[in-house]
């Protein structure tokens, strides 16, 4: 029982077994953030995210789970939002300096594959410990909409639709039953709002759950409001 | 018992259950600091403090709790005064530029999230040990009145009233109850100032609590006199 | 039991045995990746790797295992994917400026030395962990159709017909009965087919089974589509 | 008992409670060092030490533990006297530099704040340990007479009359019991050789009992001779 | 038995004993390596080496243990092929910028000892292992024909007639026995082949056996034919 | 008893207790070294030590513990040579860059802090062990004469008359005992031997005693001869 | 048992008795190196040293331990020989550059305070171990004929006769009892070659005792032939 436990001091490195442990521990922390979800549409990409605050006093204002990058991109975070701020500080300059460099809004799967790279950078190398927060990213560029996640190793994997955080096996497993090619975008943020729902605990209102959309048609980030979640919420 | 404390060895890493134990030993640091509390309200927001000497002879004007950023924002420290300062001057410097290169009074979360972004980098880089101190960062800007707390994780959060250091629970469990929407300043400071009494040991007089306002008219910091203080105290 | 897993802990050093830990440890992930293959044919090279998604709503379009590097060259990967990327890049890079520099395509064989080369800085230095992915590298150069292998210890071999990942025994055992001098290209797709069939796990579908070829006659990496694999699958 | 000595290994870090064992460490150092005593009247600041040689052959004038700064301000030491000099030398290069650029003596709070940034800098940070002394720094300014305190943490504290190193505690009793506000210069001086004499071991003698004050008429460190301080002591 | 593994934890350290550990665990991976056979003769040098690939399938073009390093010199390795390549790339440079330099073939020992010079300052520094590959480097030059070793220690050795890698003691033994003064260069290359032999396990063919000479006549390096092999495994 | 010694690992670092083992254990070293001494006279200061090499073969010349820094100044070490010579090589720039910047020659004190400085900077960073070698210093300048020493931790203080390294208890008590103020240089020199003699093993003669001394009256070091030092020994 | 064994970990630092372990443990390396000698005689300078190679076919040429570092200065080394390699660079190198600066041959100690001096930097500071080899260095300058050794401490001594490596107390007993002051030149290579002889393993002949001189009238190195060392093996 003590064994394993050495692998993780000094810096990312394998275990016997192959396993990085520093980024599975990462993980952990990933699995015990409050539940996010992301769904595809042709119509347009869906963000939900649980944003309970701790308290009656807290301001939910502050507690934001969904950030946007650019006009036509933005994400959902699970984890370490200090550790968020990082990514998404460097997401929002690498969208900037893309539009500056080339004219048009950045690729989705590109801006992901640059989350990727620093994320990959920490599980590589000695002094730092790996990023402790997973993404759902999604836009729609030229190529259409996109869903994406990314993850404490650095991997990123395109979804239809997925959820991450806490009690995310209950929410795949809804997703997986009810997710059908060809979704509106109004039936996809009904999906994402139940997501998000079977992975909350205690009562789920509009207050908590949030959502933002992308539609196809204006690639232009929107949050929704509460009457709108709500409407999901039935 | 000997393993989760092989885990603060090297740098701030993750244990495997995805904690990083530096910051929550940090985190323990402040719980046994005195406390401090942040109170919002629409005509401005309050920050009051236990202020204790150690001894009849110390002098209180060096045992500061609340510091002034700028004319529209200042802090109340729980922990390590000596971390605390570092904060305090990357603040007041981060107030200055700001207003330089601006020309307008810094955004109260803009101040928090850049503390905040200090904070992390200490929790993620070998050769650094985090901070030992939060802050209850308070202030009024364009946006109106703003309450926040920043900790050793790097995390901020908002907050209609909060209590952190020494017995935050008790005094977190009196706001809840008593804070209501629309409070007035002086409701506000009132309720600040019961708040540091619950959390504090001994007896309670204005030569230890001690209070600043920040109006949402004049949007200009000012420390309480002993006088105002005692009023709320009865 | 204790002795053998101390090794790990700094950098990569060798054990009492003169065995380095952490690339074996490196290897043992490369093992549960998912398995490719690579198979020569005086006619051309192939690759060919499982890329089953992990559910149903994952999009298999970004659960690559084959990537192209240059026109005449590509490979295919088994390991972590985030440390993929990170060669896949030096590749490319590596090819783009032997264009400019030679003014013709990069030798097979230089590219993955070159790949080698990165792979044992990662293996001799501190501060770094060795690279957790295999690569089969296959191209076509002035001086035929090659197909190399490189491992995280930063060897590199060449074969006539090679399996690496998740039951490579059994997929190279296939090919070492099945393998047969002068294949034909479309005989040697049927045999990199068959045996990632036979490494993999549950139903095996075009869907799943992705190949590439770079044909000796045009020198041009080309991605087969589902129905030239199904062919093959029978 | 293994454990708690398990955290001071490598930098200043966090135990399991919230301490930073290095700093207290290194404040069993300061308690272990010769008694030292500051006081502070409305005329003046004194400062007292106990210079014990360790044998009859040492010469006293190399034992020294109260130090000049600048005209207006100095301090005496508890502690490695190694650690002291490397604090003493950037003190009187800060009352220099600061006489250059602001064309006044150095506010001795803004004094004790800079040489409490170092010590700080010193405990988190990694590649360097704690210093292992407190200083007493009392001197008079444009806002009056100040006594200062700065240990082995970087936290500074403001006292009326404080003791620091071996049998503090005594020392600061009979302080407690004794000082009365308003307390003459040549009161505050016999109470700071009585806290000295108190803390010392073995026979007491002008020979070892040492003291210097800073009056406010006169705005200038002065060391007192064996007789002003024999006239103290009886 | 848990001692003396402790010692090769951090970098290359000496044991009590006054060894290097990491240098020993380095020569432990030598001594597993393929045998390798490098034979004087005052018509010229031999260099041999057992180069059975792992698999049928293997291309043995890509599995070589004899490398040139310029016309009049070469090596043969036992050890880490990736470790090795870094060394054969410094040996080359080294030629060529010699040849510049001084406008001659560089001198057979001259290169040795810089080859051994890297190995040294590998063994001495941290941050670094130790190379994992032993070299048996040959050539002709003014001073005539010249066979040396070098190994993980950085120390290196000239000989008549030796043998590295697996069963090397039992190559050493006969080429011991059955090498005689004076032995002409075809003589030399049937003892090479011979000690190679004996020193391998399985069948022992042309196929896996190879040979290059450098003549004192030509000076220049040149690989054996499998028919001038074959020739001398009878 | 496995405890204190888990201390001295990394760096210089406070135990529980405050000290600083590798301080301590640097003093051991010293207290193992070849006795020292040195004694002030108001006609001049004497050095003196114990130089009996290991063997009847071994040159004395080599084996010196006195070095002259400058005309006026001086020291006897006791330790580590190969630490000494470093110290000595810095005070003997000193000396020479303070004549060439002042236009007079340095005064001991300040040398003798500078000295001071160099072994605290080795007791608080990390990459470096304290220096394992304490030296008496002597001289003769403006202020007077002046013996001091200064040992492992960087502290510095002066002595009427004072015996390092070797026995040095029992040669203290000697100098307790028999030095008196206002002693000729004579006798201290005879003072000086006598501690010397005190603290040696074995035959005592002027072939292993030497002795050096800087007179007041000519401020200039001076070796004894050994018929000098013969005359002392009686 | 485990204790004394836990100090060489990290650098060279301090046991709890004061000593450098890892200095201690390359001393052991220095005795179970081959025996070397040197001797003084007013005529000239000695140096011999047990060239036996490993095995019949060794070429003795490069089992080399004796080396010339200048016209008139060489040296013989007992221990790891590529360390020793590192010295002689620096050593041939310091030789030239004095040659160069100040127009004359390199004083024999000032070269070995030199090579003392890089020696005593490997063992304070981190990131590098201590040199595993003991050099006798001899030559004839100004002053005369010199005969010193350094250790892996960094320092040196100076010697009439004396003995290094395998069975030193030997051969240093054997010139305790026969060296004689005013020895000439061939009594002292006698003496050197029969110390060798007496430490040396197995049969002794011309072919493995070398020898070199540097004559007083000369001040040149001479190797001695082997006809000359068999005069002394009788």
């Amino acid at each position: 029982m003590f064994m394993p436990r050495a692998y993780d001091r000094a810096i990312t490195i394998f275990s016997p077994e192959g396993r990085l442990y520093q980024v599975e521990y990462a993980l952990e922390l990933v699995k015990r953030g409050a539940p996010i979800v992301g769904v595809y549409s042709p119509e347009g990409a869906v963000l939900a995210a649980n944003e309970t605050p701790e308290s009656r006093l807290e301001d939910p204002e502050y507690f934001r789970k969904i950030f946007q990058f650019d006009d036509h991109v933005g994400a959902t975070i699970a984890g370490l939002s200090s550790d968020a701020r990082v990514l998404i500080g460097q997401a929002r300059i690498f969208c900037q300096s893309n539009k500056l460099l080339y004219d048009e809004p950045v690729d989705v799967e590109v801006l992901t594959r640059r989350i990727g790279d620093i994320y990959q950078v920490y599980t590589q190398h000695a002094g730092v410990r790996p990023f402790g927060v997973s993404l759902i990213i999604a836009g729609v560029d030229q190529t259409g909409c996109r869903v994406l996640t990314t993850d404490p190793s650095g991997s990123y994997r395109g979804y239809r639709a997925t959820a991450v955080g806490r009690k995310s096996e209950e929410a795949n497993k809804l997703l997986e039953e009810r997710y059908r090619d060809g979704v509106t975008l109004d039936e996809a943020v009904g999906l994402a709002v139940d997501a998000v729902r079977v992975a909350s605990e205690g009562e789920v209102t509009s207050r908590v759950v949030k959502a933002a959309v992308i539609p196809t048609a204006t690639r232009t980030f929107r949050r929704l409001t509460d009457d709108e979640v709500e409407k999901h919420l039935k």
